[in-house]
């Protein structure tokens, strides 16, 4: 089972409602663009390359919901709902790479009728989501060299199965040096506020049956400080130009506590999530979020917060390229200097 | 109404239960050794001087209700009493320096009969409760002048009224701050896994009517990085003769997160925290409490982590001396070197 998966017959989008793990697995049926942009904003999908991916579906069923729209409406519809695709979230750039692979398509069949294109679309939104599987794969084999047997490894957020259409990026790296046989051991940083650490993480780390344990984001720093772990992986929902890197927040802090212990700090991201555009991190948009995801939490039935509280709640933060060990892509392990090295590879994974 | 409070009358400690706040406020009433282990352990009672103080009366009430025994029966009994409340948690020093204290004034009486001596650790403990409250204030006053109105500044744990007998320590410095005029914005690290900023610190600032908004541990760095606030300040549970300092878990990689970006980084802890005994924070003892508190969030009723997953929880770590840039205690702004000027210190504050 796919995180997010097309169902031909139905027409439909399938996903995972990633609100209700661990307690349930709910299966989504999407059916319309509205529908996959609600799903992406309150994240029920989440993760850079499924909210990509999703995005791609979310186009396609725009397309085949406007079938019998002449030419010119059809295109303008499909503008207009890529737009609000778009805008969803804003951080994470794969939304709008696969989006930007959709409207290739749409450009270079301009001749086509509405219900060719939509099946174009819909082909193009599967390729995109088997692409993100095999290039996991790839990324995975790349990392899992890294780790070595014995390995204690601190996680932050969910990078597994669920944040892609399937396998994970840095999750990903774990699983693959587990598969090939090496012990590795998981300290889950819960990941506050919404926890995908402590619900999505755990869950996907007992289904794989990889040794775990979850820690508080701010615990991680007495770990690396006592040398009980080896390496720390994250993933990234944004690479600049510089290898500046966005990511959930609490990474960077994560990186600090690293690099002020020696102990390597690896992104892992596929190339689909470099943003040549954007030279360094600060230019980067970082989304914030309701101070409801802050402040909703209880024990034992009761809210801990007091009423009235105001929150901050930023979503992502910047890791500046300089606490990076490396970023391992689908094309190979990218070390610094990352303006040169990230656009080789790039060049490299081009057909 | 102070956070811990002697109630002649009934002989009793009365104590804020602090694990029902912000929903209830209840008092408990104390009228065992056993009872306050048990509200030191569980954490009813928790910041460094009150369960310095709490451990003090502790040791009272186990006289008192020793007076009927003969003379070396209940020195006895006190002995073996003072070591359980030495038991209860391992890493803040108040504890021991409290009940040093009153060994002395056994010491120091020792031919006086049970009744009187227990009259004596009374009026010890009372003592060390009064001075409690005068040492914050001092501390209070030598730490505001670091601020700045219109100052953010960012807050972990709870280290107000609540965590000392009153008035607080490092939560004092912005009390004091606003109290005289200053304009102070508090951003509350929540302070993961037991929220005492969420719950707590928040619960006391709006009291104050200062204002503030609530944070996740992990995006302090966000704030710091964007030059969102001007200041962090933490209060200690240990300090090292070389000036690291053990405090709640988180504080480390705040500290870092501060000085990556050149905010100041302020330790507020009476000098009753210091232990000369300790030459560097690796030699102070950190408590790893159960799973559970880790492990029990709830949202909408539901439990956020998947059954039968494992946690980890040290509930403290070491900053080491470099990254603070000063501590403030009752006798003055301390800078480094910390050897030389917090010796200087315990001198000059000594009657």
């Amino acid at each position: 089972m796919r995180t997010i998966e097309w169902d031909p017959t139905r027409r439909a989008l399938r996903m995972i409602d990633q609100r209700l793990l661990p307690g349930d697995l709910v299966m989504l049926e999407l059916r319309t663009c509205e529908q996959v942009c609600e799903a992406i904003r309150e994240m029920a999908v989440r993760g850079a390359p499924a909210i990509g991916a999703s995005a791609a579906f979310g186009l396609a069923l725009a397309a085949l919901n406007s079938e019998g729209k002449a030419g010119p409406a059809f295109l303008e519809t499909l503008q207009e709902k890529a737009l609000q695709l778009r805008k969803t979230r804003p951080t994470a750039v794969n939304l709008g790479w696969a989006l930007d692979r959709m409207s290739r398509v749409l450009d270079a069949h301009e001749a086509l009728g509405p219900a060719d294109l939509a099946q174009l679309l819909v082909e193009e939104a599967q390729r995109i989501a088997d692409e993100d599987v095999a290039v996991n794969r790839r990324i995975a084999k790349n990392g899992a060299a890294l780790l070595q047997d014995g390995d204690t490894v601190i996680h932050h957020c969910n990078t597994g199965a669920l944040a892609t259409v399937d396998y994970g990026t840095a999750l990903g790296v774990i699983r693959r040096a587990h598969e090939t046989g090496k012990h590795i051991h998981v300290l889950v940083d819960e990941t506050r506020p919404r926890l995908q650490g402590a619900r999505l993480t755990a869950w996907e780390l007992q289904q794989l049956g990889i040794p775990y344990e979850i820690i508080t984001d701010n615990a991680a720093g007495y770990f690396l400080q006592r040398g009980l772990a080896q390496a720390a992986i994250v993933g990234a929902d944004r690479v600049a130009a510089n290898g500046d890197i966005a990511n959930k927040i609490g990474t960077y802090m994560l990186a600090l506590a690293a690099a002020d212990n020696q102990v390597p700090f690896y992104c892992a991201a596929p190339l689909s999530t470099l943003d040549l555009s954007v030279p360094s991190g600060e230019a980067i948009p970082i989304e914030e979020r309701a101070p409801e995801e802050v402040l909703d939490l209880e024990r034992g039935g009761r809210r801990l917060s007091p009423p009235d509280s105001g929150a901050r709640n930023p979503a992502f933060d910047i890791t500046p390229h300089h606490l990076l060990t490396a970023i391992i892509t689908e094309a190979g392990v990218v070390r610094a200097p990352y303006e040169a090295s990230l656009q080789r590879a790039l060049q490299e994974s081009k057909p």
